[in-house]
Order: structure tokens, then C-alpha cells, then sequence
């Protein structure tokens, strides 16, 4: 599937994340031997053996994981676009959200829009959201 | 001080955080309402008055940080260039280094590239650098 702009291509990566499929999450992803991965609290992952790996460890108990993105600001080029936004994850169905930050890069590639760099990170537990206090979200 | 590359702009803004510069700093920013600042594990800051605010703090006990960046990862267009990168950061002069992750990016203005984002966050002590562990650098 192309991917015809940075937001398909970021709708597309957290459906897949949503859905815990690896072969549509790995088809976001920009053939490139330098796309750069960082899970929350986690390493810097370099290249498409390592982040796919990472992900296929993330995905193995099945769709567990909700995603709601919030506060998505974009600055786009020609060739990349650049989002930084708020995640707000549920697990296993569990009421209680947390909250990440994150900072996607998408590039343009004769397939379309594929992602370049995926770095989040972990926002404690008492940070205020973007718009109102995390749990009043329905 | 027109900055003449992203690389020119990245050696500007560690060294205002070397030297805790407030205003070398602030003249590293691009002058847009939704540049994004990301301290490692704090929340996200929008905006010059809050970036600014942000710095100010960090800057008051005078200059007492050093920083070395590690496997600079660039992607560059024409307007805009994104990096990832290790930050070794020694504090007040403490032979022990924390090591944070960043992503940089750079934006060309009228003005030359100014920073457009900063999202840093912190890795685990026991994390491996990027090319030897943390500790061995000299």
C-alpha cells in the first residue's frame, strides 16, 4: 500500500500497533539502513533487523496495547515531515492511560510516505495532558 | 550569527548549554510559536516564552554541564534536518556520565538553520553506549 502523505503513514503505524501486526508495521517503515527506533525507556535501535525485532518481542502476546494520539504538531517539508505528539496508552484494557511523548519522521520514498524515526518517551505519571488531566479522556 | 548548516546550528546549541548562554541559546531557536522543547523526562514546552523559561532554570547555577554527542544520525533535506544522537553529559564535573538520547531538528529560515525541536530523554544507567560502554571515554 502507498502511503500518500505523513498522516496515512502515521495512521498506518498505529494501526498496526494497534492491531500488534508486524507485517503491516514494518511496511511503514522507509527502506533505509539508518531508520532509528526508541521504545519508551528503551535503547536506540538502528535499522530494519533491529527495530523489526523489537517490535515481533512488543507484538508477541497478541493486541493488547490502545492508542489515542493528542496535541499532533507537524512541520513538513518537501521530503520529510516531521510530528511530535502525545500517546495515550492503555494496556490490556486497563482504565488507567499513560502517557508518552513521541517524535515521528516520515519520509517521502519512491513507495510513498514511510517512517524515518520513531523516538518516544515515557511522561511520569502525574504529568498533566495536553488538554485535560489524563483519565477524563472518554 | 547566521548559522550556515544544521551541523553549524547542533555545534551552536551545545555550546550555549555548555556555557549555560541564555541568549546564545534563545539565538539558536527558530522564531516560530510551535518550536518544541523536551527535557529528559519532563514535559513537553511549546513556544519561545516556555523554551526560554525552561533554559533559565537549567542555566541559573551557571555553567555546570559538558556535554559530548556520540553517533550523530543525520537525515537532511532541503529544509529541514533531523538528528539522533547520544548526549554524554557530565555534571558539575563528576567523573560520572549520564548518557540521554536526542532528536534534533533544524529548520533553514531567512536567518540561516535554527532548531525547530528537542526532544532529549534519559537512558537506564546501565545502558551500553554507542560504541563502548559509558565510562571509558577520555
Amino acid at each position: 500500500m502507498k502511503l500518500a502523505s505523513p498522516e496515512q503513514a502515521e495512521a498506518a503505524f498505529y494501526s498496526a500497533l494497534d492491531k500488534a501486526d508486524l507485517a503491516a508495521m514494518m511496511a511503514v517503515w522507509a527502506e533505509d539502513e539508518d531508520i532509528v527506533c526508541i521504545h519508551p525507556g528503551g535503547p536506540r535501535l538502528i535499522g530494519m533487523d533491529a527495530v523489526r525485532e523489537s517490535w515481533r518481542r512488543i507484538f508477541a502476546p497478541g493486541p493488547h496495547m490502545g492508542f489515542q494520539l493528542l496535541d499532533v504538531r507537524v512541520h513538513g517539508g518537501r521530503m520529510l515531515s516531521v510530528h511530535n505528539l502525545y500517546e495515550r496508552i492503555t494496556i490490556g484494557g486497563q482504565p488507567k492511560a499513560h502517557l508518552a511523548l513521541a517524535t515521528n519522521v516520515y519520509l517521502l520514498t519512491p513507495s510513498g510516505w514511510r517512517m524515518l524515526m520513531h523516538h518516544a518517551s515515557p511522561l511520569p505519571p502525574d504529568t498533566p495532558g495536553p488538554d485535560m488531566p489524563i483519565g477524563t479522556l472518554h
